[in-house]
């Protein structure tokens, strides 16, 4: 699994504005949102002075909707097409994912704890390799049975008929953006040692890369080990309502 | 595949409302909607004074939100997870789906242009079955080399892990919730001869289930067969924006 | 200000489920869309057998987009349009307004607590009537100077642009659909003591208006009455994420 | 009316993607996104090898989501609650709006055609000066009479209820985000001879701003000059659906 930040918002202070900010980026167009809400562009308040006690103080009394203007978009490539399955039910991001009708090479993701386990890692990559193959002879006879009788569209629609058969586990990559209360949300739900192994990792990994880029709107989240190593997200200021 | 409706928008008139209509349900609300932003509840123009004539003249002028008050539940049973996957990227629908822990029987859906052709059939039949043995024999393998050692919650993560073995076509449930405008789009977007065949299959048998219900909200589709046999469903007042 | 609930869900049980429901309509459709999830048609457990007790459960533990299948349309008059530019903000609902192109006939909404004060009650109406006046005498000067030169269509923006000098208290309907986690979400941020008095009463009505037609849904809300007289709706269950 | 653009989304391409490209920001964003859809990093077609040829191309197919990763955000200043009220019905943009508690001082946008003609144009005035009287007048009644007997909070109660006597045509703030998508819906729908003159403005000066940060994406829309001095703006491709 890789997960790289391609997109950020850029902030650009107009120049009427009497704002001084010690952030930029998404953290800056959050506070300066929040703050244009009463044009309170002092900062008499010690406590809310610096964009990270400003955007604590947001989180805390729930003016979530300011972060709503602050946007990330992540590539993410080496996850299985069963967690993008659970992954784009959130209705709040936007997604472009790699085709369907791109080919497939036989990529599949080992899902923990098989994968920690050589014996169980052996025998599921056999098994993904078995599927891989059936899902090629399929492709083959489709090619050879139907190449003399039919048409061009109807080769293709066999074809991606039997990638039907091709196991969840199959490797996609995916391009995601949404705004930091959605981030949020996403991480609290899925950080949990509740989830499903493959997105709870995902549900880390977010939250490090967008700690990198927007920190104080991340601050309340910790990351913490499980007495079985794995590695869970929370906050206690977040909850699903 | 199996497609019923199971929930559907009952219309009341507030009994000091001097409007008299020619329909029900999701047809007559969305006709009261509209006739709210003006109280226009006099017909004195004839050919909006039926109901089929107002949503013909709602969905020609594009006022399309009316539509959305209007609401249909369906219960559909029989399609395959790479189907659901396509399906739930649409953010305007509600969704309950059979749980990925729900114990999988070996139900796989084989799909169209395989399915008429006996021998792709059996070979993809086969494909699945295999598939299927395999997530089976990791799920004992898992038992037996985890059940002295580790606790109920690793089998669990185990368990899940060796779904993913199974493959797209496997077969799932789905109760999906939409109103009216967010179903003609899908039905406008996958109803075509370029959608996958499943999905497409999917927006013709909606299409049939809602013209049952609230028809006059869908009057401008259509059905037709192509040379090849296959059905697509078409509005040409629908289009994507 | 007056609520009437003009659509409600209607359920329909598929002939081939074996289940069993003591409820109907709103409740029964989240009810079968929760049990769809895990095929779980049977009831062996007491606590979850009756709707009133897997809708309870259901929002314990926060399983809450089977509540979105359920959707109830109200059609609220009488309301300012104060209040309907603070209802509109929230993005789950469908609306449709009286159109601002509809002739306004000088109705204005006297907030509280200025309506229980009657002196105060008497400046507020002047001053609403003064203004109706001035929007009046706005009208004929532009009828009798662009009526000679100008435009039909330039006569309509001109009266267009008069009505901004309408009062934010000017009466207005609105039909309002929405699914039950929506009404859930919106009676809970609006039904606060810190809400705005028109919003507050607005939630406290809605609430008693949904569990007249789906009561189990929104068992864990409460109304209660402030020393001041005002009533408040609120759940211990409900947060804003 | 002044418009700045706060936020723009970052482009910021992963060190291993062998993509080159001529555009940045959202416009490469956007590329980006659609080019991940099948790994087309390379641009064998010259039709496409441009961003401009590459966006003209997704928006002509309809390949709009691809759109949605790039993200502007505008400070809006100086236009009418009654156009705010029209505006945040959009549900696919977040909005900070100036709050209503913030103490209004008095400014009022004077419409066109009214503004135009000095006579109406000084009636306006004069009806919002009386208004916003009326309005200042209302608040000294509650403090002398409220003062002594009644709670700060009533005190806070009743302030926000004198406000509804304020015209729609007072003057508010608002920051809006949304996705190049989004924009292009926004401008398409109100940026017609249909639409009231306030937001028609709106519509043209938004999509000079942003033609001038991503002008790729709006390749396809035209400015154009009424007979009688409107500026509208139009594209042949984005239609309602």
């Amino acid at each position: 699994m890789r997960v790289d930040v391609v997109g950020i918002t850029e902030f650009r202070l107009p120049d009427d504005v009497p704002l001084e900010l010690d952030a930029e980026g998404p953290e800056a167009l959050a506070e300066f949102a929040g703050r244009a809400c009463y044009e309170s562009w002092s900062k008499p308040n010690p406590a809310t002075a610096t964009n990270a006690g400003y955007l604590r103080h947001v989180i805390e009394v729930g003016h979530l909707s300011v972060l709503e203007h602050a946007q990330v978009t992540v590539y993410i490539r080496g996850i299985s097409r069963s967690l993008t399955h659970e992954l784009i039910r959130h209705r709040h991001f936007s997604y472009s994912q790699l085709s369907q009708r791109h080919i497939p090479e036989g990529e599949y993701v080992v899902p923990e704890p098989v994968a920690s386990d050589p014996e169980l890692a052996a025998q599921f990559t056999a098994a993904t390799e078995q599927a891989h193959a059936a899902y090629e002879e399929l492709m083959t006879q489709i090619e050879s049975k139907l190449a003399q009788v039919d048409s061009t569209a109807r080769r293709k629609r066999a074809r991606q008929a039997a990638q039907t058969l091709l196991p969840g586990a199959r490797s996609t990559d995916i391009v995601v953006s949404g705004n930091l209360r959605a981030w949020r949300q996403f991480i609290a739900v899925h950080g949990t040692d509740q989830a499903d192994d493959e997105i709870r990792e995902l549900a880390v990994v977010l939250l490090q890369r967008l700690r990198e880029v927007a920190g104080n709107a991340f601050g309340d989240f910790e990351i913490s080990t499980l007495p079985d190593g794995r590695e869970i997200a929370s906050s206690a200021l977040v909850t699903e309502g």
